[in-house]
């Protein structure tokens, strides 16, 4: 691994592609970028959902086992946190990951959203090293946007052109 | 539109009148303003709900039959938020809405959140024009404080004095 | 109170100990501090859970007669927000905790969120003063991790060395 130093080596060597990013589907935006100085911005990205090649992952967690279909859930959106990322700035671009807050759709008994977002949060280490390891809340919730098994948005410190 | 550039003025145009800043009410601020450089600052703004003449609009969504009257409370917490903006720093001195986070009160099936959030998204949008274009999270949840039907958070980038 | 101008000293004042800070679980932080400029950085914290000596406090908010035991819990997750804080830069170099999200565990009934997210903010406000006033958003939920009663993150402008 030590000579493959760009992110995008890293998800490849993971036999991950980066799908093109989701477009928000109304009046709001993928993605914001809000200079803080020294050539350095936050990268506010949307809530994103387990799309994956248009279909979404979706069905609530609801016992143990469910984790595993869960985690397969919160790794598309990690993969997704990253497509808006390199759209958006490019991947090379990242300093660090400040802020990751995710959803998991949650029977009332289901206690475990910490082990499935492990799985968002692992990609985004396995993929930007130390610049991906973030700050997370992980949240149990009764609803979410069609149904989705789960929703996740980040705020990134990012590298900007002076 | 061309003449009407004022946020207020376009407010007035959709035959909306800016309400008071609904006070925080308790150990909290409604408002929160952080200098990021280069005369611009971060506003952080409190959760909004959606009170209107000191009535809450309350009630669960269940059906999407629901969403209409969601969309009333979503484009009511819209109308919150620009009243905290408008306090705060002024409306005119808004450079952009980064990052926007609505939790509709739902019934376990209901998955029309985004529908519901389209409202508060759309007001932004029809009031601050292209700065009013922001990150967006819709979520749904199955508890909020006094019933509300939902509940809307916002960060803004405006600007301020030297 | 006049002569006790350190946020240890107040907490003490209350009779309270700062516990050590609660380490992350997974492939996340606890903290993450992001410069701003003028030496000053915004401090994300991870979603801090109520655990007192190892233990977690769980149980849903289900009627009024709960809040009292969902405060317990709150204040106890302000308790390890301050820890945090302190950990990575030190309760002396607070400026202002600028945001606040509070999830409490709920029945589907239960709308004394603010009543028990207040116990949060207060402890805030007591130990920290003028700089632990917060904008909030104080939210209700139907699973959390571990079924923990509540869970609460938070971003803090902090004092950082030039």
């Amino acid at each position: 691994m030590a000579a493959m130093t760009r992110p995008i080596e890293r998800l490849h060597a993971l036999g991950l592609e980066l799908p093109s990013a989701p477009a928000a589907l109304a009046s709001y935006v993928p993605s914001c970028l809000v200079p803080i100085g020294a050539d350095r911005a936050l990268l506010f990205i949307a809530g994103q959902v387990p799309i994956s090649d248009g279909v979404l992952m979706t069905g609530r967690c609801r016992v143990p086992e469910d984790v595993e279909r869960g985690r397969q859930a919160a790794r598309r959106c990690a993969l997704n946190i990253l497509a808006q990322i390199e759209a958006a700035v490019g991947l090379d671009n990242v300093i660090q990951v400040a802020q990751v807050n995710g959803w998991v759709l949650s029977g009332d008994d289901f206690r475990d959203q910490p082990q499935v977002m492990d799985a968002c949060s692992n990609l985004l280490v396995e993929v930007l090293g130390e610049a991906g390891r973030h700050t997370r809340t992980a949240l149990g919730t009764s609803s979410l946007p069609r149904g989705v098994t789960c929703e996740v948005n980040a705020t990134v410190v990012v590298r900007v052109p002076a």
